[in-house]
C-alpha cells in the first residue's frame, strides 16, 4: 500500500512512530497526483513546491519532538471557495479571475495550525451553484460524473491525492459526491464550523465540512474545524470539542450499538430511489441492527414543502450575494449558474418568506422526531454517478426528475434544518459506482452520528480496514 | 390622591401594608374610565365585572396572608394584539370582527400569575401598522394623536384608567405614545420578552413591552413578563431577572451615577429635531451629567440604511403575516394599512434580503458603539403630538416629513438592532405637550437603562415622587 492510500488515522499513526515521515507522505501523494490528476481534473490550482516545503518543516517538527497532533504533517485539498492566504480563491469561475486571497479562511488556518499540508485548491460547481461538478470526473470512471459541488475535493480523496478534504454543502455538495465516489462526507450542525473567508452561496444553508476515507478520519478533521467565530455571524457559541472515536469513553472503537435508536424513514427516503441503492442501504441499516441498534419506524414531517423551500432559500440569497458581479460581468458566468441568478431577481420577497416560515416549522418538526430516535438513516443520492452527458433520471412509474433535482432531494433537508448529515459508503450497484447511506442526527449531534458510523465500518469486511490504534496491527506499513 | 392616580410601586407598597385594598384600586380605576374613556376612547374593551372579581379575589387572598408580589391586586390594560383566553383580540381592526382566544398570551398568563387585574383591551393602530391610533385621544390634548401602535396603553396609564399596561414596539410603537402622553415606556432587548399569544406586525422587529408611570414601575412589570419561552422562536434562553431598582445591591435606588458613561450622538438623533425637543432633552442629558454621569460625544453608524432597513424587513413580514385575511377580505382593512400590506406583495426577495444584510452590519457597529458607553440619551420623537388632522411635519430647512417618518424616525434603529431603549418623560413644550427622552443601551443591558431613567426621575423635583420603599413616608395615603 503506498502512503498516498492510508487512511488519515494510519497515516498519522505511522507518523507519530516514525514509521512515515511527513515528506514520503507528501512526496507519495504528489507523485499521485501527477500520475492521475491529468485525467480527473479535481485541482484548480496543485501548490506541490509550497507541499514540500510544509512537509519538511513539519519533519523537523516531528524530528524536535514537536508534534501538533493527528493532522500533523497530512496533506490536504481545500475546496476552492475556501481562502488560503496568497492564494487565489476562483470558485472555478471566471468572474473571479485576478482573484488573491489576503488572509486565510478561519478553516484553512485552523488545519494549518493543527500541521496539515496543503495540496491545492479542489475544484467546485461553479461558485458551488450545481451537484456535478464539469470541470472534474468521477474517481471510479471517468465518463461518469464527480457529483457536487465539492465534486474536486471527493474525488482527490477518493483518488488518493488527498489524504482529506474539505467541502461545502448548501443542499447536498459535500455528501452527495462523497456517496458518489465512494467516501465519507460530513455536513456538521449549521454553525458549528465558522465559514469566516467561504465564498458563500446561500448564508443560511452553507456549511463547512470535511470528505475523508474513513468516518474516524472525519471525526478527527471535524475536530480541528469546530467551535467558534465571532466573524461569522452564523457561528454557534460552543466549545470546541474532540470528536475522536475512542475519546469519548464510550466504548465508540467498539461496534457495538446497543442502546442506539436509529429511524428508518417509512415515506420520502425511500420514493424513486434505484432497487440498487435501496438494497445496499436497507442491507446497511440491517447490520445496524446486528451491531445492537433498535430500528423505529418514522414518518419524516412536511415532505411536500422541502424542495420549495430549500430553493426559496438557496435562490435570493445566491443571488443577492452575486448581485455586483451578475450586473457588471453576466458573460463570465456559466450559462447554467447565470440563469439561475438571474432567475433570484425575479423572486418576490413573499416567496422567501414562505420558505423561511417553512423552514422555522420544519425545523420545529425535525426536533421533534429526533427526539423518537438518536440518529435517521437513508439513503444520500438515490442513484449513483450517471453519466456525464445524462440531463435527466427517468423512474420506474415514469417520472422524470432532473439530475440536480433528484441529487440534492434527500440532501436537502438537512440543510434546511440544520441536523448534521454523515455520508458513508456502503457498498457499489452493478456497474461498480459507489452507494451512500447519510446518518442524520440532532443539532449538535455529531458524536452520535460519528460513533454510528464508525461502528458500521469496523463491522464490515469488506472496506479497508479502519486504521485506528485498536487496529493498526493490520497496517500493512 | 385618587388611588387611580398612584404609581404601581406606590400602589403596591399601600396594597402590602393594607392601606389600601385591590377592590378600593380597581374601583377607583374603573370610576376613571368612566369618567374619562368617552372623551378618550383608550379601550376597546373594558371588562369591569371580571376586574371586580379580580380585585376581590385578590383582596382575599391579600386578607389571608398570600401576597403574590408587587403585582398583586394592581389594574393593568393590555394592547389588544395580546391574546386573553376568552376575550377577542380585536387588533382594532374588522378583520378580526367575531375572534375569540383560546388561550392567554404567555405575557398575559404571566401578569395574571403574578396578581394583576385586567381592567380592558386598549386600542392599537390597526395591527400595529400605524403610528398614531386614531380611534384614541392624546391624555392631554384630545384634538391631538395619542401616538402609536399603542396609542391606548399609553393614554390609559396617563389618564388614570390602568396603573400599568402592555405595548408591543416594531419600530416604536411603545415608545412613541409614551412619549407624546408623558409615560415611561420600555422596549426591551429584543427576545427577552416571549411574544407567544401576540399578534405579529413583523416578526424580526417585534417587541412587547411595558408602559408605566415611572421607571421603577417599568423594572417592576418587566421583571414579571422576562424570561425564555420556547414557543417563541426568538425568545431567548436567559432566565427571568429582577429588574426592581434597589435588588441588585449596586445603590440603585440613589440618584448618583458616577462611573456611568453616557452618549450623546453628535449625529442623527438631533437632526430634524423640535428646538423645544432638544432643549429637554439636552437639559436632561445635563442633568445626568450632575449625577455623576461622563457625557461622551458618540458617531452614530450607517444612519443613511436606518429607514430602508426598518421598511425593508418591516413591509414584507406584515404582508406575509396577512397573505391569507388580505386577499379573503381586503376591503375590512383600513385603507392606510391595506396600502402599506398591499405594497408588500410587490416588493423583490432582493430588496428584503438587502435590508437583512444591512441589519447585520448595524448590529456589529451598534455593538461596537455600545463598548464606547454605557446608554445613549437622545430623543425618543423629534416632535411632540400633533393636531390630530396634521399629516406631515415641516422642518427649518423647509424639509417636509409625513408624521408617521418622523415618529418613527429616532426609534426604529433600537428595533433593527435589538437592543433595549427606555423612553422617559423630562418636561414640555409650550403647548404643554410632553417632551420624551430616550436611553437605549447594550442588548440584555435593561438594568442599567432602568438605573440611569430611575436616576433621573429621582433627581427631578418636578414629577411625582418615586415611591419606593426610600420615599414611602411621602405618601398621601
Amino acid at each position: 500500500m503506498q502512503p498516498s492510500e492510508l487512511s488519515l488515522v494510519a497515516a498519522s499513526d505511522a507518523i507519530r512512530q516514525r514509521r512515515l515521515s511527513p515528506v514520503e507522505l507528501v512526496d507519495s501523494v504528489l507523485d499521485r497526483v501527477t500520475e492521475v490528476e491529468p485525467q480527473l481534473g479535481a485541482y484548480v490550482t496543485a501548490v506541490a513546491e509550497q507541499a514540500r516545503r510544509s512537509a519538511i518543516a513539519a519533519e523537523r517538527e516531528a524530528a524536535s519532538g514537536r508534534f501538533r497532533g493527528l493532522l500533523h504533517g497530512i496533506p490536504m485539498g481545500l475546496k476552492d471557495l475556501i481562502d488560503v492566504a496568497g492564494l487565489p480563491t476562483t470558485a472555478s469561475s471566471q468572474v473571479r479571475a485576478g482573484h488573491r486571497a489576503d488572509s486565510d479562511s478561519t478553516v484553512a488556518a485552523r488545519l494549518a495550525a493543527a500541521g496539515a499540508v496543503l495540496v491545492g485548491k479542489t475544484h467546485t460547481h461553479e461558485f458551488a451553484y450545481g451537484l456535478t461538478t464539469p470541470q472534474t470526473r468521477n474517481a471510479r470512471d471517468r465518463g461518469r460524473v464527480a457529483g457536487g459541488s465539492s465534486g474536486g475535493s471527493a474525488v482527490a480523496v477518493a483518488a488518493g491525492t488527498a489524504t482529506f478534504a474539505l467541502g461545502t454543502d448548501t443542499g447536498g455538495s459535500i455528501r452527495v459526491p462523497a456517496a458518489l465516489n465512494g467516501v465519507v462526507g460530513l455536513k456538521p450542525t449549521y454553525g458549528l464550523v465558522p465559514r469566516h473567508g467561504v465564498t458563500s452561496l446561500s448564508w443560511s444553508l452553507d456549511h463547512v465540512g470535511p470528505l475523508t476515507r474513513t468516518v474516524a478520519d472525519a471525526a478527527v478533521v471535524l475536530s480541528a474545524l469546530a467551535g467558534h467565530d465571532p466573524r461569522d455571524p452564523a457561528s454557534l457559541p460552543v466549545p470546541a470539542e474532540d470528536y475522536g472515536p475512542g475519546t469519548d469513553g464510550s466504548g465508540a472503537t467498539s461496534a457495538d450499538l446497543t442502546g442506539v435508536r436509529v429511524g428508518v424513514p417509512r415515506n420520502y427516503y425511500f420514493d424513486h430511489v434505484d432497487p440498487q441503492v435501496e438494497t445496499a442501504v436497507r442491507r446497511a441499516i440491517d447490520r445496524l441492527e446486528t451491531l445492537g441498534a433498535r430500528l423505529v419506524e418514522v414518518e419524516i414531517p412536511m415532505t411536500r414543502y422541502i424542495r420549495a423551500t430549500q430553493w426559496g432559500l438557496m435562490v435570493p440569497e445566491a443571488t443577492a450575494y452575486h448581485e455586483r458581479t451578475l450586473r457588471a460581468m453576466p458573460d463570465l458566468y456559466g450559462a447554467d449558474v447565470r440563469i439561475l441568478l438571474e432567475a433570484g431577481e425575479l423572486m418576490p420577497a413573499g416567496d422567501y418568506l414562505r420558505a423561511q416560515r417553512a423552514r422555522t416549522l420544519m425545523r420545529q418538526e425535525w426536533a421533534r422526531l429526533l427526539e423518537q430516535v438518536d440518529v435517521i438513516a437513508a439513503p444520500t443520492v438515490p442513484t449513483t454517478a450517471v453519466p456525464a452527458d445524462q440531463e435527466t433520471v427517468t423512474w420506474s412509474d415514469g417520472t422524470v426528475e432532473s439530475v440536480s433535482d433528484a441529487y440534492v432531494r434527500l440532501s436537502a433537508p438537512a440543510n434546511i434544518t440544520g441536523v448534521p448529515s454523515l455520508s458513508v459508503p456502503v457498498g457499489h450497484d452493478g456497474a461498480g459506482m459507489p452507494i451512500g447511506m447519510q446518518l442524520l442526527g440532532r443539532g449538535l449531534g455529531e458524536a452520535v452520528l460519528l460513533r454510528v458510523g464508525h461502528a458500521y465500518e469496523l463491522s464490515v469486511a469488506d472496506v479497508a480496514p479502519v486504521r485506528t490504534g485498536a487496529t493498526k496491527a493490520k497496517d500493512s506499513l
